[in-house]
């Protein structure tokens, strides 16, 4: 029989779809990819291209060779810009609509055309972790910025095009509605309980254990109990922070070591699978709330989303989270 | 620069990118698919294998031929089955579950393989529509069901692995989230207005007619003003009935002829492109409220979903609904 669980953080049901359910190693990737080359003459985020992206609004350098090693710029099709007013127009009363005012960069993860975060050193991913929030300290404070979304996409089924290791950050100058359910339901639990809803739930995990993938001193990566789709990962840091722009630098370097390991995980386990992740953080203005934890969530691309899941926003997971990080915790990355 | 427009329905943002906008002919599929046969020995919804897809619930036939024109039966592989309970199980007091008790049906709209609905005569699709309708009423009375969910998967990328025209109905023990905010929109609007917010929305876009596709005389056919992807399609009837169950006869006639000149236009005008519909309707026992409008949405998929869609909900759609209205009025279907 399947089952059907709640996720706890935004009231949704999902159905684990116990007789469809397909084995962890089912979902290995068959076909190979194409073999990359270290560097690209045509790419545009490779060494040599930097023309081709611009303004750069930040750089992590090499002191000796001047080269770098992180790279953000304005995104060249940026689905928000600076300009623009946040005023709703009201079309007869209900049709709200504003100028897409915001900002919209990549972050590219290192100049070697082939080198994903799951192959880098700690050393490298710290980079890309210290960009994300150095960018988001800056863009934080300009008027117009209500929410900072950073995210990635990976691989074609993940709606990447270019294949260069790069990450985006999209500052809206509206709450998305996501993100204000997560943070209705912790406030809601917060109100009844008076503790954090994301807290308690990483200590509950870990006294199950059964969807733990990894722990560590300050993280928890785990299979959500009611995962929507195959494979998906939390990383739930242990401390209690509203917001990413609040970890410091100690947490930055610790969730480096942990975002590698458990890519890497993957990249092994299910044969470098398509995948997106999102860091989850308060909207502003709302960082020392005590009821909402940041987070990041992987999102492997396995299966298709079909018209049930669209149409009621109820997904069909056919693999137990249960299994999934069974499977993840055997995979040997050290 | 981009607008960033809300859905009335949902309060959902969606981002309008005008600057990457394509133009709607942009979005015509230039892959040609695999030639069909009209009749494919080894497809378990062809006339013929019918022992393969059972218990059947429903078929209509000619009353000569006694060849069936429809039929549904159990999904073989279902999502939901009728044994179970709906008691909530808690785990540490958030992690809730229940049995996965429902029903997973599949409606095979045509003994022909390679006849999908754009394609019939207005009979065929009536056919269909009535079944839907038939199997609505049969599983309402179930107690342990909540919701039911009709849609349907046309085209690998919409998430269908059979070729054979086919739709699914999906009769669920919890109301989905995506439904009970749809409905907590549309009562707090009636709340304050006193009007049904779907028919105030038809009325409007009416009264603007950019973003009309079709009108008939108990139908409206658009494309919503914050469309979350191209050539995203609303039916709405202008009736004011919660449920889909309530719909006349006369009504799920013109239904499907609406339905029909739709797909139509999106065949032809797009060169027969994957989507998905789904048909939102009221929860089991509120099918009498005065607040909700039930109605058809098609989506094609024609975009991938990337990072930023999944971690924030919001969409960025690259094509603007009054351009793709107007190019779907220019298709001939006559």
């Amino acid at each position: 029989m399947s089952e059907i669980r709640q996720d706890p953080t935004t009231k949704e049901w999902v159905i684990i779809a116990k007789e469809r359910a397909k084995r962890p190693h089912d979902f290995v990737r068959v076909e190979s990819r194409p073999e990359l080359p270290d560097f690209l003459p045509s790419c545009p985020f490779c060494p040599g291209n930097e023309a081709m992206t611009v303004p750069e609004t930040l750089s992590y350098r090499d002191e000796k060779t001047r080269g770098w090693r992180v790279r953000a710029f304005v995104n060249k099709f940026p689905a928000l810009t600076p300009q623009g007013s946040t005023a709703r127009n009201a079309e007869n009363g209900f049709l709200l609509r504003l100028d897409g005012v915001g900002v919209h960069e990549v972050i590219v993860e290192t100049p070697v055309h082939n080198r994903p975060l799951a192959l880098m050193e700690d050393a490298g991913v710290i980079d890309v972790l210290l960009a994300y929030q150095e960018r988001y300290d800056a863009l934080r404070p300009m008027p117009f910025v209500k929410s900072i979304i950073i995210f990635k996409n990976h691989g074609p089924s993940a709606g990447t095009s270019l294949r260069h290791p790069h990450s985006q950050l999209v500052a809206t100058p509206i709450v998305p509605r996501h993100i204000r359910l997560q943070h209705e339901v912790a406030r809601s639990y917060y109100d009844d309980t008076g503790q954090c809803l994301y807290s308690d739930l990483a200590s509950h995990e870990l006294s199950v254990g059964e969807r733990i993938v990894v722990e560590t001193e300050k993280f928890v990566v785990l299979h959500p109990f009611a995962s929507h789709r195959p494979f998906e990962t939390w990383i739930l840091p242990k401390a209690r922070q509203a917001s990413f722009c609040n970890a410091s630098t100690e947490q930055i370097k610790e969730l480096a070591h942990v975002l590698r390991i458990t890519l890497l995980k993957l990249y092994r386990g299910l044969n470098n699978p398509d995948f997106n992740y999102v860091l989850d953080s308060a909207p502003i203005g709302e960082e020392d709330s005590d009821y909402y934890l940041w987070h990041l969530r992987i999102i492997p691309r396995l299966t298709k989303v079909a018209g049930f899941e669209i149409g009621s926003g109820v997904y069909i997971n056919t693999a137990l989270p249960e299994e999934t990080a069974q499977f993840m915790r055997s995979i040997e990355v050290e």
